[in-house]
């Protein structure tokens, strides 16, 4: 089965051609052929089946039903739109019981944000079944899909015991090959002042049970949560079971948690709100992507990070959602995008790039967030001219259709 | 054709009940009869015909499907969900030509917002065609629906010449009662430094020409546009056709603009961004509405109005989109609420109530913005168990179901 998207008003295939990160193509056309690209370009130079060449009897723009002819190509008129690659959301913690709605109200109300409100989703994620866990799972997804997200990485932290950690990645492996064991995300109410206690359970049993579910180890370094040494024990275990570490830091406040990620190799520190100089450098050299999570700053009321700083001193930055009940319970990248345009002085063209491209990078993915033969046809095709609109219309759903592994999905 | 929406979690019924500005009920029903509800109360109580009581054959929660029953009455399963009254977006400019994505990417790389950019709006406008025109337009209505908009107000402002914002009201009355003439949005080029002479066009043949067509007469009074004395003259010619004022002011820098609206005795005032002590006194002694619109000062980040003080001073405010391809593209109130919540101070109470019975007190209407026995049966079923989850998920599409005049519209 093969499927030509064509007439594409603005193309961002993220295969940067000088000035232009986006690589922006006008008036392209792209062919997929089972899960994969296999060409990209002019639309007037597309390679179409005989058939079509002879007969182009493209679907119309309103409908946007493809036309299949003799069963070979599928045909579909973007109608001048744009389209852009599948958004990746490298950071997520979808597995969850309950919501916080009660303290986002005191809190938009004044009073401050504090790590320790995860107890409350603890509790009752351990009371959730796996049905119930399961459905909701599924309804982010759905939810995500229609907004554009193709890739989503998830990770478990509200179980904070052996057997509910385990459920949680399990449960998360079952929908993405990107799970994460964050045991580590705060030490439960039960090994209240005894946190090296907790993290010899997170290193040792919890870690057995989990990871034969996961690709990432990951650990909330920060004050209220895990100590650098904490940390470190927690990503070094991790990384002996063959794990890939990934870093929480620097959210409420300045920390050693980006030394320590870039030193271990992790593949993206996350939050990243409080960055010393120091941190920048760092980054800068290294092969760590920092992971910008705008939905974080926006609930919390916390100060948004300076992209700006990050991008101009050669730091690799992507934009997340960190869909969770507490600090960011959006799970829509254009609304991040919108965010970071306006108050983390990102261009748009950066916005977007990092929530793809940065985003595959965050996951060391190179088979996802661009638009280039080989790579998973992961697209998706706006109900606008220019990918601009993403943060031109905030809050406005854009999402006219969704093609994920070269099927289409919405 | 009745419509019985039952096991609605959470009802905002607007119905103000001691402390409470949304009068919530909870574990409620709705009965609908024509375009118009007829009962509001506990499910437990609610109306049933005699044939739904002896066989509750409410439909399943997942497809929304409604059950009919005798022909007589279709029952919604609201399913926990909240009900809330449609959306009255009392402020928007969806009749005109072109975008203006370029200047939007140019101001979120540091330049500042200034007026003049509506004149390459209406070139694009006086370009287009009615079918053009009114095909957008059917779009931005569509797309406002699906986020739960049931009443729009449509300004003229981008034709600025006889014959084109005549075509401007006619395309808006096409679709809704409540037009907005607004010849007096900004002077047009071909009128430069005669701004007198285009009043006088304005309040002679523009004005003779729209009429029949429109409502309301609006002004935008500020440096740059029109000075108070020229929007006096603008707003008494309206009056004196029988039109209603209503205010555009204080959006650029502080002015006169505010206490003209109150002497006037206009329905409303739009924008606020700088209001003096004065302007907050005359406003909470007067009808006058304070219609906020968030979506403008996040997409030209300017400084956010503060509700907090409005609202302490008992001034009634509203909030709307704006929606206008220059300074706020959005059409999304769920986005505008999460933003009022977050910047401008608002409980999650206040602010749905601001855009719903708000947006009603603007446009002078008793007839929606409630849920209550008489009123117009526009509600909207959200994803969602509770109203906070509209500032609490922001980006995040949670529309379910919408009824507009007592049909299902989405």
């Amino acid at each position: 089965m093969r499927t030509l998207i064509t007439n594409i008003g603005e193309l961002t295939t993220n295969v940067a051609a000088g000035d232009d990160l986006c690589g922006t193509l006008h008036d392209a056309a792209v062919l997929i052929e089972g899960d994969r690209i296999v060409w990209v370009g002019a639309a007037a130079d597309a390679p179409l089946a005989p058939s079509i060449s002879a007969e182009p009897s493209v679907s119309s723009a309103e409908s946007l039903g493809s036309a299949e002819i003799d069963g070979a190509v599928a045909v579909v008129d973007a109608a001048g739109q744009a389209v852009i690659p599948g958004f990746v959301d490298s950071h997520s913690h979808l597995v969850f019981g309950g919501d916080r709605a009660a303290e986002f109200e005191a809190r938009m109300q004044g009073q401050k944000y504090a790590a320790g409100g995860i107890r409350s989703t603890v509790a009752a994620t351990r009371a959730a079944s796996d049905d119930e866990l399961r459905g909701r799972l599924r309804c982010f997804l759905d939810e995500m899909l229609a907004q554009g997200t193709t890739t989503v990485e998830i990770k478990s932290g509200y179980g904070l015991d052996v057997a509910t950690e385990e459920r949680l990645v399990r449960l998360a492996a079952e929908v993405t090959p990107e799970v994460t064991f964050l045991g580590a995300h705060v030490v439960p109410a039960e090994y209240a002042d005894r946190g090296d206690e907790y993290v010899d359970l997170v290193t040792g049993p919890m870690l057995d049970a989990c990871a034969p579910h996961v690709k990432w180890i990951d650990v909330f370094c920060e004050t209220g949560a895990f100590t650098v040494e904490q940390s470190r024990r927690v990503l070094e275990a991790g990384i002996s079971r063959g794990l890939e570490p990934r870093v929480h830091a620097s959210q409420l406040g300045p920390g050693e948690g980006v030394q320590l990620a870039v030193e271990l190799g992790a593949a993206s520190i996350d939050h990243g709100t409080y960055l010393t100089d120091g941190d920048v450098t760092a980054l800068a050299g290294s092969d760590t992507v920092l992971t910008l999570l705008p939905g974080v700053e926006f609930s919390t009321r916390q100060p948004y990070p300076d992209a700006r700083r990050l991008i101009d001193a050669g730091v690799t930055v992507a934009i997340a959602c960190d869909t969770n009940p507490g600090s960011s319970f959006t799970s829509s990248m254009p609304f991040c995008i919108a965010v970071a345009v306006r108050d983390m002085r990102m261009t748009v063209a950066e916005a977007i790039h990092a929530a793809t491209a940065g985003g595959a990078a965050a996951l060391r993915r190179d088979d996802i967030g661009r638009i280039a033969p080989g790579m998973r046809a992961d697209l998706v095709l706006l109900k606008s001219p220019s990918r601009v609109h993403l943060a031109y219309r905030p809050g406005v759903p854009l999402v006219e259709a969704v093609w994920k592994d070269g099927v289409r999905a919405v």
